[in-house]
C-alpha cells in the first residue's frame, strides 16, 4: 500500500497559536492562518501540499473551536471539499487527542473494520522538494503497514538548541532507521556535539502510523485516553474531549513504544519557528536584506523589514528584524528573535489584548477592524461574507450607526427589514433588537459608530446565531 | 538698555519644517509644533522662556501661513496676550526678511521714532540654565546698542560636522568677543581642529541687533530687501513679500558687517536636530535607554523607543533609535540619524504624503484624522474647537455622513440648520451647500464617513471662510 491508496489519510494539526512571530501572529490569528510569504498562509501551502498526495476526502484538519471558521474558509478557498474535513476540538489537548480526534474522522469516512493508515503534520512548517517529501511519505506508509510507528528526521545543519533530537540506530532502508532515542532541546554544547556526532536529526513533528497500531499503543500506554477512545461508541470523539489528559504524541507514544523507525526529511524543512527563521529563508537583496511591504532601506545588512501597516524605515542597520503591523512593532536583533515569546509572555502579564489579537478580529460570518476608539464611541470597518449573517442581537448600552460602503446589507430592525446599498445608512438604538446580513453576491464593507457609554464586545445579548454560538 | 526695557523685543522664527525628526515631525507639522519632551511644544518652552525677559506684547513669532492657526492656538494657551503678536509669512523666505517682518511689527508696537533692538531666537531649540541666557542676553543688549551685530557662540562639546562655527578674536567683555570669521559645516578633520583650538564656537542661530543698525546694514548689502523695506509706506511689509529674494541673516548681513560680536552661549543649548541629540539629551535608565511612550525593552544598550502610536518592542538593540507614529516607523543606527533627511528627500521624490502629513491634519478650526481610506470611502475624526465653523462648502463627488461624539453641533445643510448632540447625525447629499459649527463651550468630535467615487481634499467649494482662505 502506498500514501495514495485509499487507505491513507492525512492529518492536519491546525490547532498551535504561534508566539514567536509577533506581532504578525497572535494568539487568535496564529502563525499557520497568515500569508508570511506570498499569497497562501502556511495552512494553505500544508493542505496545497496535502493535495499532491492525499484524496480531498482524506484530509482532515484538526484545529480549536476559536479558529475552526477561518481553517474553514481558508480551506474552502483551496478545494471546497476540504472543508467537510475540518474538525473543531472543544479545548486544545496536545498531539495526541487531536491525532486521535483525526484518526476517528478518517476510520468513519472509511468505513471499513480496520483503522487507516494516517499521516499527521503541522499546519505551519514550510517544505522545500514536494516530490522527495511524497517519496518519503511513501517509504514511511510501508514501513508503517509494517508496524513501525514512523518519524521523520531532518538532517541537522546547526547547533539549533529550540528542537527536539532523534539519535538514529541501524538502518532498516535506504534513507530510514531504528530509532535509538528522542532527546528533548540540548543546550548550545551537546548541539553542536550532536551536529557532529551525525547520527543526530532534528524531529519534524510529521509522523506515520499504522491505525491499529497506534490504538493498540494507546490501550498500552495511555489507559486514560484508551477508555475514552473505547467507550465512545457510535456517539462522536468530541464528547468528553475537555475532560481526556493533554499529552504529545511524543511522550504519550513514541517514548514508549518499541519499534520506531526514522525516515530521512531530506526534503528541505524549517518550522518557521522565529523571525531569524523568516530572515534565513527570505529573498536577500545585494546587501543581505530582506523586505516585505511599504519599507525603505538605506545602509542596512544582514536585515529584514516586514511591514504590514504604515511605512518601516531602517536606516544604517546591521542584523535587525523590524515588524511592523498597524498596532505594534517589533525591532530585535537577529540572534535574539527566540525572546520573542518572552513578549508575548509579557504583554499576557499586563493583560494587553496585543498578545491575542489584531486590530482585525476574524468572526465565522466575516471580520471587523477597530478603526478607533474613544470614551464614548468606538469605529469599526465591517466585512461580512456573501450569503452571511450575524446573529440577532441587542446591546444594552450603545447605538450604532451603519454606513454601507459596497455590497448590498439587509438590516433588520425590530420586526422591520430594510434593504441598504452603498452610501445608505441605518441608525440602531440602543436597546432594540437587530440583525445584520449580506443577502448579495459579493463582500459587503460597512462603517459602524457604536456611541454610549460602554463598549466592550460583551455587551451582546444574542437570540440567534447561524454559526452555534452559544447566546450570552 | 537691557533687554526688559520697553524698546527691547524678542522675534522668535517660527517657519522651520524639519525633517530630521521625521516621522514624528512633518512638513505641515513641524518640530516646533511637537511635544517632544513632555507636555510643553518646544515652540511654547521658547515662548515660555521669552516671557521671563520680555513683555507678552513685545513677543512677535514669524511663522508661515500654513502654520499660524496652529502656532497662535499653542501661543494662546500660554498666555492670551501672545496670540496678537503671531505673524504668518504668506511663503517661507528665509531668515532675514522673516527677522525683518518681525522688526517691523515690533517698530510698529512701539510707536516711536527708533526702531527698537531685537532679540532674535529659533523655535525649536533647547535651553539649559534661564538665568545665564538672561545674562547673556543682557550683555548681548548692552553691544547691539553700542553699535555691535550680536550672535552667541555655543563652546562646543564634540566635533560636530552638522553646525556652522564662530571663530572668535579679540575680547571684548568677559564673556564677549569680536568675531573673526564664519565657517560653514567642516568636515570631521576640520571640526577636530576647532575643537582642540578652542577659538570656535558653534553658531547657536540666535542673534541681538540694533534695529537702526540691522535696517542700515540691509541697505548697504541687500538692496532689494532695502528697497522693499523702503517703499512699503504705511503699507503692511507683507506686501510683495513673495517677490523678494530668499536670503538667510547669516549671509545677508553677518558676512558683511564690520562690527560683529559673539557673547558665549555657556547656558546649555541644542538644537535638537536629530534623533541622535534627543536621544543624548533624554532621561536614561541604567542600561543607557531612553523610553517615550507605549514601549517595552529587553536587553537593549543605549537605544531609543519613542513611540507615538502602538506598542513598540526592542529586543537586543545596541544604539538604535527606534520611532514610532501611526502611519509610519523608523529604526535607525544611532551614528546615522542625520541620514533621516535623505529619506524625508526619497518619500518626497516618490510623492508619498508621509514626508508632509500625519494622519492627523491640523486646520484653523481644529483637526482631523483620517481612520481609514478605500477605494469608494473615508473615515475622519473631526475635532471642532469651541466657536469655530469651518468654510460654507459643497463638494461635486460625495456625500459625507456625520455621527457627533460629544459636544454639540451646528449643522446647516442648504438653508436648513440643525443642532445636533452626542450620538445624533446628519447626512451630508452629494452636491449640497453645507458648514459645520461647534456653538458650544466644549471642542466638538464627530465621525465623518465620506462616500463617493472621488474623496480628495480638493473636491471643495468655498463659497464663505471666517478664516479667511481662498475659495477654491
Amino acid at each position: 500500500m502506498n500514501a495514495q491508496s485509499p487507505a491513507c489519510h492525512a492529518i492536519i494539526l491546525a490547532g498551535g497559536s504561534g508566539t514567536r512571530l509577533w506581532p504578525i501572529s497572535r494568539s487568535l490569528f496564529p502563525k499557520q492562518l497568515i500569508a508570511l510569504n506570498g499569497d497562501l498562509t502556511l495552512l494553505q501551502e500544508t493542505l496545497k501540499r496535502a493535495l499532491t498526495h492525499f484524496r480531498p476526502d482524506h484530509i482532515h484538519v484538526v484545529t480549536n473551536e476559536e479558529h475552526v471558521f477561518e481553517v474553514r474558509a481558508q480551506a474552502r478557498t483551496l478545494d471546497p471539499r476540504l472543508e467537510a474535513g475540518v474538525i473543531a476540538e472543544p479545548r486544545g489537548r496536545n498531539t495526541l487527542p487531536a491525532i486521535l480526534l483525526g484518526l476517528d474522522a478518517a476510520w468513519r469516512a472509511t468505513g471499513g473494520e480496520t483503522p487507516p493508515t494516517i499521516a499527521v503534520f503541522p499546519s505551519d512548517h514550510m517544505l522545500g522538494d514536494i516530490p522527495r517529501w511524497q517519496a518519503a511519505l511513501d517509504e514511511a506508509t510501508r514501513l508503517a503497514d509494517d508496524g513501525w510507528f514512523v518519524t521523520f528526521g531532518v538532517p541537522p545543519t546547526h547547533p539549533e538548541t529550540g528542537y527536539g533530537y532523534i539519535r538514529r540506530g541501524d538502518s532498516i532502508a535506504d534513507r530510514s532507521f531504528e530509532v535509538e532515542g528522542f532527546v528533548e532541546k540540548p543546550d548550545h554544547a551537546t548541539a553542536t556535539a550532536y551536529l557532529k556526532d551525525g547520527r543526530y536529526f532534528w524531529n519534524s513533528g510529521m509522523f506515520v502510523f499504522n491505525g491499529q497500531s497506534l490504538i493498540e499503543a494507546v490501550h498500552a500506554h495511555q489507559s486514560d485516553l484508551g477508555h475514552w477512545w473505547e467507550s465512545r461508541g457510535d456517539r462522536p470523539l468530541i464528547e468528553g474531549y475537555t475532560s481526556i489528559p493533554s499529552i504529545s504524541v511524543d511522550y504519550g507514544i513514541m517514548e514508549h513504544a518499541s519499534r520506531i523507525a526514522v525516515v530521512e526529511a531530506d526534503f528541505g524543512w524549517d518550522d518557521l519557528g522565529s523571525w531569524e527563521a523568516l530572515y534565513r529563508l527570505g529573498k536577500k537583496d545585494e546587501s543581505g536584506c530582506v523586505r516585505r511591504g511599504d519599507t525603505m532601506a538605506l545602509d542596512c545588512e544582514n536585515s529584514m523589514l516586514f511591514s504590514r501597516g504604515g511605512k518601516l524605515v531602517g536606516i544604517g542597520l546591521k542584523d535587525i528584524v523590524a515588524v511592523q503591523t498597524r498596532d505594534a512593532t517589533l525591532v530585535c536583533a537577529l540572534d535574539k528573535t527566540q525572546r520573542v515569546k518572552d513578549v508575548v509572555e509579557l504583554l499576557k502579564a499586563e493583560s494587553s489584548s496585543l498578545a491575542e489579537v489584531h486590530l482585525t478580529v476574524h468572526r465565522p460570518w466575516g471580520s471587523y477592524t477597530v478603526l478607533e476608539e474613544g470614551k464614548l464611541f468606538k469605529i469599526k470597518r465591517i466585512t461580512v461574507l456573501p450569503g452571511a449573517r450575524l446573529s440577532l442581537q441587542m446591546h444594552h448600552h450603545r447605538s450604532e450607526h451603519w454606513v454601507v460602503v459596497s455590497g448590498a446589507a439587509l438590516v433588520q430592525v425590530g420586526e422591520t427589514e430594510t434593504l441598504l446599498t452603498e452610501n445608505q445608512w441605518a441608525v440602531i438604538p440602543r436597546g432594540a433588537m437587530h440583525r445584520l446580513s449580506n443577502p448579495g453576491k459579493i463582500p459587503l464593507e460597512l462603517i459602524e459608530v457604536q456611541s454610549g457609554p460602554y463598549l466592550e464586545e460583551d455587551d451582546i445579548v444574542r437570540f440567534e446565531d447561524v454559526y452555534g454560538r452559544k447566546p450570552k
